[in-house]
């Protein structure tokens, strides 16, 4: 894998479209990594997300004391992975190692980036006083990498229940969207 | 079209995936709709939905005053109009009318359903506490409406500059999701 950095106000070219994605954490040195399918983008700039990471996920403990996570975009290679990630946690078992994720040092954050997924948005916590009510963190994204060269680019949209819709073809109606034109530099 | 009622807690299971959606409202019997793409699911019972409506779109008014909206999810032959419903304003013109949508009575609250759509979903707003700070309303769904004899399902994941992903193949993991097997009753 190689890595490319993007502008972190990018994020929104990966998130909006609602990938399955996965999160790692950091907590006293030791990586975790969940996954994650009630996100959204919050504000373009500064780019702001919306996610939810429940009290019972061990993530939260580590997000809410570190104040930093990434979130890794997979592709449909990855699809089983990114289900059994999901049925384990990480107060049993190492799933970096499980799972024969790579990890690889971030930028701006103690969070591993995944040198599996397409791309990495490194997180730090923006605001969470929504945390209590709806376990809801806001974050903010303050680096984005992604790999140019791997070719399987098409990510996964979980439908709730365990099957996902695999992105198809992609429609190009770009010059109909004038009043949002500055959105496609 | 026909109608079929699904259980509100079943709006992750449309939701989830991420697709781009309308948004219905209906203040002072005007019926009104705009485009969104910054959603997401936050709990699923009560199913309560996040979504963003910007103080400048026409809609957040009539969200704000009214407490009720439908969420209608669109599929790709609606691909153009989806766009061109976010490049214009209720405050100028009945984008019903414009874009030859066949607004439908809701079950539950005043704005109208889209007979076009694959599916609506039936919102209150339960919490505007974020309205100020992020433009960000918590919805709770009351009632869902599906169209059960539609044969064009794939919906549409818009990537930010006016390019959507259309949905491809469906993988089904559903054996792998031990942990979550209520989720696919």
């Amino acid at each position: 894998m190689t890595l490319e950095s993007m502008p972190p106000s990018k994020a929104y070219r990966l998130l909006e479209p609602g990938p399955i994605v996965l999160v790692t954490t950091a907590q006293g040195g030791r990586p975790n990594v969940m996954t994650m399918g009630f996100h959204m983008m919050i504000q373009h700039s500064p780019p702001l997300i919306g996610c939810i990471i429940g009290s019972w996920d061990h993530s939260h403990r580590a997000l809410r004391s570190t104040g930093e996570c990434v979130l890794a975009v997979p592709t449909v290679d990855l699809a089983k992975t990114v289900v059994d990630i999901g049925n384990c946690s990480g107060s049993e078992v190492d799933k970096f190692e499980r799972f024969g994720l790579t990890p690889r040092p971030a930028e701006k954050v103690a969070a591993p980036l995944i040198a599996e997924c397409l791309a990495n948005i490194e997180c730090r916590v923006a605001d969470d006083s929504m945390v209590a009510t709806y376990n809801l963190f806001i974050l903010e994204a303050v680096a984005i990498s992604i790999d140019p060269e791997r070719t399987e680019r098409r990510t996964l949209h979980h439908r709730g229940d365990g099957t996902f819709a695999v992105d198809g073809r992609i429609l190009d109606l770009r010059e109909r969207m004038v009043k949002w034109r500055y959105l496609q530099d």
